[in-house]
């Protein structure tokens, strides 16, 4: 399979001269997208629709993500096998890398970009690792999994954790780590979420229905809960895919969030944080992201549905299209001004690009079974 | 005086070898200040929190502003000379230069990034370029002074016209320009702005009190005018420097705007465009910017108040700092994910860096006469 693999790779994108040509690149509109099978990055760009090489030794990629250094030339990668790797995307090469737990889930870049935090499972806690040499800061050790890690303004992070509930704060601006307990969520958070304003962090729970929001910008935050109805699902509709809370998307003052386990969307004001509508959707909803400076956000699906995207307007929360890109829709990467989506079709090995405007699709890129798209431009934002 | 600051330039900035070595760097982290009285720029290192490097040769730059490629290489700068640039941040000098008009004073890029569109006094109206070339694309005119430009997603353009009060969306994602009036703002409007969503395109107003909006994401958008007690001011109060709607911060579900001519800061609700509070400040704001994934915003005060900047909380409408950075504050550029801001004092020479957490300067940076600055994060925003 491995084999067959790299076969194709060689076969389809003749990487080898242009890899050479990194002098004097500019950095702005580049991507990386994962090759989850054989643990390696395709390097994208935006402006040419091309795949341009590939950087490779990156462990297990089967669920992984990844954040950008400022100047757009270095991304941390965070596997499922533990690994931390620093990648140089000019050189196009691993130029750090530290296997630094079990079982990783996760990771953030501090707002200064000094610092890169990593989420684990085995053993639990959180681990600060300094952003240029990868040596490690801070071990912060937790009473179980953490999950919901997320890069907060003044060289923070937040995160929860699984087994009690409890949600941290820790700030590493000065000479020691200074973590504190804000308040309990409440049963099994499952990931959590924080706003494009940094305001408020939004922490799921499975163990009990309900999601509970922390106001970051206040000193002494409170835990409130709200859509006290929302998590938990009746026996007769499994979970095929726990939704990712990184999938909200926030758009014309809602937060629009994947119903756990159902066919829907689910509305919700961000003031009063009601549930405002529900939209039925073609299957489980998996990510939800607002496409970039309009009214829409497109969904996919979990297995065995997922073939399938569907456009949704936040103003009547009608489904306005449904589009069938490829086999095995994971991922999808708006550019950051919203005038393409680059959709990852993992059994199609391609990436497909489509124009958000016409809906229609103008281009095709290969990449070895692709999940997780990361265009450069995520440098620059809050809580990515 | 040109003499002067040469020689001042010369002995504070030794540039020269440093703007040799461009190969292989990475442009997510840079920016360019402008030197109003010397036509030139300054490239400018955000993580070296350093000057790397000067283009000259860009003309009048005394009112002037830029906007950037999407792959963050070339900027595009307007000058009040009617001259368009195209710079290379990588190679650091002018690749394309057109005198295209008699005063232009201002321009946008398309969402795609491949036109590049002008605003002019004289003659009025606007004209597009090719991104790559500078080759005219489209000129479309207009009965006098078009103000407002900015770019709206789908390759589309909108701006207001000053004589006759026309709001015009222009759309050129086809061979052909299609170009039409959704409706008439009032009298003289003097500036526009897009809300960071591409929902609302306001239109302020000088001959006559209030402000317009439109909604973009409507098929058929009607004026929509509110604060109506807004905008002239009594004979007592001359209008130093008219305030820039560029300068309206959105934070909080408000916007922050200056009272023109008054030692005002107004705020109004994003939803119901009711005024909800006003926040007496030190001078007649020019710009108000909201320091991302916070509450506050910074404002910096017309001549001769112009040595002062101050921070407001966006919940409480409070000042909460006032700072005295230097001589002649023009402008503020906050770091993306909001670390830091960088402040440029005219008559100091310099562009001062402070943290925004502590609100304590971090470091100076030589530039002659600088006025605005831009960090190519901008690159990946809508309506800047």
């Amino acid at each position: 399979m491995k084999c067959a693999l790299a076969a194709l790779m060689m076969f389809c994108l003749p990487f080898g001269v242009m890899a050479q040509t990194t002098g004097g690149m500019a950095t702005g509109d580049l991507g990386l997208v994962i090759e989850r099978a054989s643990g390696s990055l395709v390097v994208i760009d935006r402006s040419d629709r091309a795949a341009i090489g590939r950087i490779e030794g990156l462990g297990d990629l089967s669920h992984a993500s990844l954040t950008y250094g400022p100047d757009e030339r270095f991304a941390y990668v965070f596997g499922r096998d533990g690994g931390l790797s620093k990648v140089d995307i000019l050189e196009r090469k691993v130029v750090a890398r530290t296997i630094q737990a079990g079982n990783s889930i996760g990771g953030a870049i501090s707002d200064d970009g000094r610092l890169i935090a990593v989420s684990n499972y085995e053993p639990g806690g959180i681990k600060v690792f300094d952003a240029d040499t990868l040596e490690l800061v801070a071990d912060i050790p937790a009473a179980g999994k953490t999950v919901g890690l997320v890069d907060v303004p003044g060289r923070r992070f937040a995160w929860a954790v699984w087994n009690t509930g409890e949600v941290f704060l820790g700030d590493f601006s000065g000479a020691k780590p200074v973590v504190r307990m804000i308040g309990n969520a409440g049963a099994n958070p499952f990931d959590a979420v924080l706003t494009d304003d940094a305001h408020t962090f939004l922490v799921g729970l499975f163990g009990e229905k309900g999601v509970t929001a922390f106001d970051l910008w206040s000193d002494a935050p409170e835990p409130q809960k709200f859509l006290t109805d929302y998590g938990k699902t009746g026996e007769d509709m499994p979970v095929y895919k726990m939704p990712h809370l990184q999938s909200w998307a926030f758009t014309e003052g809602q937060y629009a969030l994947p119903a756990v386990g159902r066919h829907e969307v689910l509305w919700v004001d961000r003031e009063t944080q009601a549930q405002v509508a529900s939209t039925p959707v073609h299957g489980q909803p998996v990510f939800i992201i607002a496409q970039p400076a309009s009214p829409f956000v497109w969904v996919n699906f979990a297995t065995p549905l997922n073939d399938v995207v569907q456009v949704i307007d936040s103003r009547s929360h009608q489904v306005v299209a449904t589009l069938n890109p490829g086999k095995a829709i994971l991922h999808m990467e708006f550019a950051p001004r919203g005038a393409e989506v680059w959709i990852s079709s993992r059994d199609d090995n391609q990436v497909l690009i489509y124009d958000t405007r016409t809906r229609m699709k103008l281009a095709e890129v290969p990449a070895a079974a692709p999940s997780g798209i990361f265009f450069t431009a995520r440098a620059h934002q809050t809580g990515l």
